[in-house]
């Protein structure tokens, strides 16, 4: 079939040269902003460089060695995105509405990069902290005008209401009560489609657990693509709190997440010409930027480091291999002012998300006491004042402990929304295929302009797709 | 005479290969963050693309084609840094501490890049906004513990009283009161040194105004290189503010300044084999965000793009110059939450500080009639409420003419200071010279490594400068 060029952007003249890489991986660090790379950087450099806001010795972190350029986010209806016009954006390279996953404003569907890379024989992964189903990862695998509707993205990332079927062969993440029948216990569904069933008569490994999750990896010889992870009804926790989950049953993380994917991408096609699509999201820095949540912001932007550091070794090992990354767009307008200190995360152990559920579950009589006793200390506000837990008691439980930590470290956050600036593009290759990347990508771009240079570089055609789902 | 290695950073296996360019133009947008750029570049789609923030459509600004990556910014003993020690950073490739301009925190003098290239019979030139004495400009042109001595700073520009003697072929911006003896009525300094007078003995042409200075340009004939042009006592005017200046005695702009001192200096230097090297620095930006004054901030970045612009025009002309431009750091904290809308800025005649000049010089009686007519109008501010007339009447009233605006627009600035996050760095070539570049600086920097770069790019010598500076 003859690819369609009629839609194709800035990158239609695009030729990588030396350097088309085989396989492709995609970071996107949902709702992070450049001051959270600061504020990470500096957390460590004084943390565990030993160095003083007086005297600061900054060490550059994994994401540090690689941007390249910057990307532009507003959406066809707002000048702020949110996430599900920019993964579409991302993910098909057309511009939508706030809210719509997949599908232009007039409704009609549009095919994306993964769909492209799987029509031409790639294998594809998903891999995300979020609902499997959330807009960011939907916006890779389904079509559909609100991102509100779970049940009907969820039905489709498995195939089982797509036009094209199987498209995903590994989806891990959060929101396994989406993929379970309503008369399930552990469902979230209203319907009683089961969708991990489903999976597994096409032949689909599901994980649901550390111990299952474990097994993808120690299992080697028997269990191969495509399979489904999701270790959490709702949303991954943050990795904060994943840190002090019990071993046992402790959730994976992305970086663990991400190692497993790329062995069995890599088991799957290394001897095969067409190689792997992932999309990998750290989709919670998102929701700490909205929470004001310092801490878990900085433990799960720290991850993402360490998910672009495990890429890049992987890529330095194995160099027919191109990661690009980008943020979808800025949350919570986070500024790092003159005076800012941020030792004192150290201290926090704990999201204020999960303190609130400690919160809300407690039903003895000393509210203070437990207040001073389980939540304070692990927050690092032992030192809150009496007016301060008189605030906490009786307002808003998450706001005002974000608010404490945020005035001790000195940082600013503006807004519980999003924000319009640029996000950072990165991007790696090893050798020549590195530098041909930092030739082609630098400068800025258009969010839609980020799928037409991978579509290029895998050679695929997303307006194929296109064709396919609105002839279905 | 041998170069010395010993100091250089990361840069020191540099090889620009088969694009080693003749001249190089650095640009500093003093205090510019990228959110800066998204308003301005909305604000142009929005205001002159016709289109809506209900439906953007998005354009670039000249800048926007330009990131290569992003610098970062802490000074020696702050995480935050100010004008000086980031001047300093940029200028000498090493970090001090904030306040210090040319000197390591011990107070030693160390080389910077326009001495190097000085040196090495490369021209120069210095063109700002802020006073010509001011803390970045000054970094490329003295050594001195305090940036608050001015009159020292004033005297080592002009090699009154540099070591080196005269280093600065070109130096045009503001501040001229710096440059004239305590006896003139026009003077601001502590002493009777006349360095204007002092500088034609050195045989500097001397332009003082708007006519002078078009006779840099329409005397091409006669006036060479060196020359000074120093066009306001004070800071040169913000952009909004000069182009509501009668014709006859307009500052010149930026870009104006820009285009006389590159044809200056292609006339000295096109038929010898060394070029030349010049700041260029958009200053007022950092004043307008400290200010909170939107509007200012948005002339300036305009007229920063404007700058680059032309530049990247005359390199295409010159294919063997070189341009990098880079923030020295954030002012302001500037955020762009949803619901932002800066349309109204079109209606912003003058700078918030330009009105307070006029309202402190208002000596009517009727306050509140001067501020409905005069004030409010200029200002975008037509429809202030009562209570917001009351606010102006009776408090800040540059904060308080901000924050009604920021309010309508909806943007939010989170300190009257600097802030820690990274800046964006450009850069452009011609051809190949381009793709050496962006191959070169793609990446994360320390602001240090940023004239190591340059050292590297123009086979000069910093650290040779160091010993003459430290023998002299």
């Amino acid at each position: 079939m003859k690819v369609s060029t009629a839609l194709v952007g800035s990158f239609a003249t695009l030729a990588l040269g030396v350097a088309q890489p085989k396989n492709l991986i995609f970071i996107v660090p949902d709702g992070f902003g450049d001051s959270g790379q600061t504020l990470a950087r500096t957390y460590v450099s004084l943390t565990e460089g030993g160095s003083t806001p007086g005297a600061p010795s900054i060490k550059d972190l994994p994401g540090d060695i690689l941007p390249v350029g910057n990307v532009r986010t507003h959406s066809s209806n707002n000048l702020v995105t949110d996430s599900a016009a920019a993964g579409t954006a991302l993910a098909t390279g057309f511009k939508t509405q706030n809210g719509m996953i997949g599908v232009q404003p007039d409704g009609s569907l549009v095919g994306n990069i993964l769909e492209a890379a799987k029509l031409k024989g790639y294998r594809t992964a998903l891999v995300v902290t979020s609902t499997a189903n959330h807009a960011t990862p939907a916006s890779f695998s389904a079509h559909i005008t609100s991102r509100n509707d779970y049940d009907g993205i969820a039905a489709q990332q498995l195939g089982y209401s797509h036009p094209l079927n199987q498209s995903v062969d590994i989806l891990m993440g959060g929101g396994r009560c989406y993929y379970k029948p309503k008369s399930n216990s552990g469902s979230c569904r209203g319907d009683d489609v089961d969708l991990l069933k489903f999976a597994q008569e096409k032949s689909y490994y599901v994980a649901q657990n550390r111990s299952q999750f474990d097994d993808l990896e120690l299992g080697l010889g028997s269990i191969r693509l495509p399979f489904v992870g999701l270790f959490n009804d709702d949303q991954l926790s943050y990795e904060v709190d994943r840190k002090a989950q019990t071993e046992d049953v402790r959730e994976p993380s992305l970086s663990e997440m991400t190692t497993t994917a790329l062995n069995a991408l890599h088991r799957a096609t290394s001897s095969k010409k067409k190689g792997y699509f992932m999309l990998i999201e750290a989709s919670r820095i998102d929701h700490a930027a909205h929470d004001h949540d310092s801490g878990a912001h900085l433990w799960d932007t720290l991850e993402y480091n360490k998910v672009l550091d495990i890429v890049k070794t992987w890529i330095d090992n194995h160099p027919d291999t191109a990661m690009m990354s980008v943020a979808d767009h800025e949350t919570g307008g986070l500024t790092l002012p003159s005076g800012y200190d941020p030792r004192r995360l150290k201290d926090v152990k704990q999201s204020a998300e999960h303190l609130k559920g400690l919160w809300d579950k407690y039903d003895g009589e000393d509210r203070r006491g437990y207040l001073v006793s389980e939540i304070l200390p692990a927050y690092a506000l032992s030192d809150a004042t009496d007016a301060e837990m008189e605030a906490i008691l009786a307002g808003d439980f998450v706001a005002n402990l974000a608010k404490f930590l945020n005035d001790r470290i000195g940082v600013e956050w503006s807004t519980g929304g999003h924000t319009a600036v640029d996000t950072v593009l990165y991007s790696y290759g090893a050798g020549k295929m590195g530098d041909e990347l930092k030739k082609t990508l630098a400068g800025h771009w258009d969010n839609t302009e980020i799928p037409r240079f991978m579509e290029k570089a895998l050679q695929v055609s997303m307006d194929e797709v296109t064709e396919l789902l609105r002839s279905a």
